[in-house]
């Protein structure tokens, strides 16, 4: 059954006020040395083995997954 | 500058309610080859370049980023 992995994140030239939060915690816990944290969603979709996975996964993230407008993603396809 | 890419999800046994919503949302929009989601976080953590990354990195997930008690992670260093 593929499976395909998607990787969402905001736009890079978009503050990433999650990412900030976390990079300033780390800091105050002691990990000095992190100079920046982006944050962005992970999600791992099932699918079954008909049509063309790549063409399926596109269109679910333009459609609903991703927000076109401040995210950018990429995926890979595992057979 | 080293990057570390982690990837955190939930643990397999448990269930996945915000992926249960996006599959059925997925197969309400016509994909119905999706047979499973499931929802993780994905951190892009910039490195100062001293120190082990992958025992900071590591230490990180154990401390802050990743909840071992419901999750697991992985991640990957980039030079």
């Amino acid at each position: 059954m593929p499976k395909a992995k998607v990787y969402i994140t905001l736009k890079p030239a978009l503050l990433d006020a999650q990412g900030r939060v976390l990079q300033s915690a780390l800091q105050q816990l002691g990990f000095e040395s992190v100079q920046g944290v982006r944050v962005g969603k992970y999600l791992e979709v099932e699918l079954a083995p008909n049509g063309d996975p790549h063409e399926q996964v596109e269109a679910m993230c333009q459609k609903l997954l991703a927000n076109p407008v401040i995210e950018q993603y990429r995926y890979e396809i595992e057979p």
